[in-house]
């Protein structure tokens, strides 16, 4: 069975998300999961980082569809990007980049057949018009190549990951969830083997923040207690037991964040 | 393979949708897909839209489902509308119809027979207990004259569509949608052919704005600034690219515009 | 066919539930249907109560998965729980036993094999890591005691139901949906017979209404007026017709109500 994922900014109060879903059932029997259709309006960086965090779960070929498109209409191209394990369909703009990286072995194709459009084209929504139904014909079986040409033009993008400064490890805020957890880009193999022994301290801007405890899960600290632990991809999140980091720190993303251990 | 749509004022939060799902599932294999449950409250009109430029992107012979159903419990009836393409199910208080004068040839049956209904059948809930378990059935090949009578008597409902009026061209905002886009019911055929030589005026109430680009997308102009293009249902829209057009000039839902070319 | 439902308190903003449908349908072609996720954060009430509301409408052999989950990652475990016509998979915290109760029959299994875990296990989100493939794989057939043991301790959770005191029925407001309206946890069974014909008091602490009519549904009071009704729960419920009674009546859940019948 294949499948098809969908991840957007439309929102699901409109059609728009259903419309897309018509189009690829009037073409395919695959079956249709929806990713998040909550990205922030025209906030490319953050579709990008939900795609590069989710794709991975999902069984080898399955085909994603990703749109967030502020310069949907113009000459930014529309792109299929094939790799190792899973396919990617979308705009240039960066936003299948990181994904792309991850999976490996990738291959870049602009789409350029019509054929595989629906027509009349609209110059505002080329989810529904083009990357929905190149999406179902992929499934159907139709070569990457007849669909598209292949292309080394793209908008690249890659999330740059913490690292260590001297004695301090270095990184940035990547994303706030729901809950307000923060999540760094500081991957758990940089940090200390026995950093549940040492005595954390956090910095951000004007801020300090001494003895942070770092847990193995939220449950580990009194409720409203500020913790570090290993987020559910495998980064340092910095949270607050069901409470909300982002709002007592005062911190958002693309904050700086520097961990000092001794 | 049969495909059900829903679309509601229900919200996703409570377990409403997932009781109308589990009705359809435990009837029949048909596939499941959401339109939108984020209708505003009551508002027939707004559900009406949203179904009207959504279906037809659907495939033959798929069963809508709508529900914005203030009079539910009432002597209002529940109604099933063939089309010369698709079904449509649901309460009879204008919803359907605009989607039903869209799709074409149509025949309406009041759901009459409590057979296809589930049972206590409750007052307030005729999504899950008659319009969900109807369309499963009619999915399962239930002819319609088997679960209602057909009838003549029905609330209609239209969208009247943009038109010139002398020098101008009259209409109104149909829908604003998640991003502020100010959606006309000015059709791309009543436009001037050479729209994008045109000097543009767009009036509504005591406001004009001169000057204002015709444009195929958004991207076409600076961020931030207002733009005149043909949305993606194919009407006139009103948009600011990568802002809030509704916002920017304070026109909501129902609003006269006028636009005069020069 | 299989299905398998998810309820959560994650939202669907983030990839968080995409990555719990990608372990599942890298392991099963079950359906998948989503209840919701949307439950407060952390209310482990608030989700059992949606659960126990929407799960009967489901058909036999359904896996429910369940996650409200503030203690993940700490010893609180993770339960099976079999009835006589679905199955429940969350976390030991009473989420999933009211619902049980109501199913019927029900044995509870401690989740201990590590093998229909998700490795690298994470300590946060035990929901994609170990309840969704361990749903995955009860749907393809694995029995329940080869993925886990069967235990008699776990967290207990049932509604109290509303009941006659003196020439009073008592109650609580067990929760209050999208449209205000106040679902109280008195059954329809307990009411009077002649209830449309009774005059009517409502007490909720130190405010008292009088002549709240009962009616069979919404639109049979004026627009904005006080009604009480049967939901479609088949609980009495306090509702506004087309308007919000929690704002109205300034009440919220767990509020006590009283009414005297007269």
């Amino acid at each position: 069975m294949k499948r098809i994922t969908f991840l957007s900014d439309f929102g699901t109060k409109e059609g728009y998300v259903a419309q897309m879903k018509g189009v690829v059932c009037s073409i395919t029997d695959a079956r249709i999961i929806d990713i998040t259709h909550e990205i922030s309006p025209h906030n490319v960086r953050e579709g990008a980082f939900i795609l590069w965090t989710t794709a991975p779960f999902f069984p080898l070929g399955t085909i994603h569809v990703a749109i967030v498109d502020p310069g949907v209409g113009t000459e930014r191209k529309g792109l299929i990007i094939t790799t190792k394990k899973q396919i990617l369909v979308g705009p240039d703009n960066g936003l299948l980049l990181p994904t792309a990286h991850l999976l490996g072995d990738f291959v870049v194709y602009e789409i350029t057949n019509p054929k595989y459009m629906i027509h009349p084209l609209s110059r505002t929504f080329h989810g529904r018009d083009i990357f929905a139904p190149v999406a179902a014909y992929i499934a159907r079986g139709v070569p990457f190549d007849e669909i598209g040409t292949q292309t080394t033009h793209f908008v690249d993008l890659q999330f740059p990951l913490g690292e260590h400064h001297g004695d301090r490890i270095v990184g940035k805020v990547l994303y706030v969830d729901r809950f307000g957890n923060l999540m760094t880009n500081i991957p758990q193999e940089i940090l200390p083997g026995d950093i549940e022994q040492k005595n954390i301290s956090m910095v951000s801007g004007d801020h300090r923040w001494e003895q942070v405890p770092f847990v193995s899960s939220y449950g580990f600290v009194q409720q409203g207690a500020l913790l570090l632990t290993i987020g559910s991809s495998h980064f340092l999140e910095i949270s607050v037991n069901q409470g909300n980091a982002a709002q007592l720190l005062g911190i958002g993303v693309d904050a700086d964040v520097q961990f000092l251990f001794s």
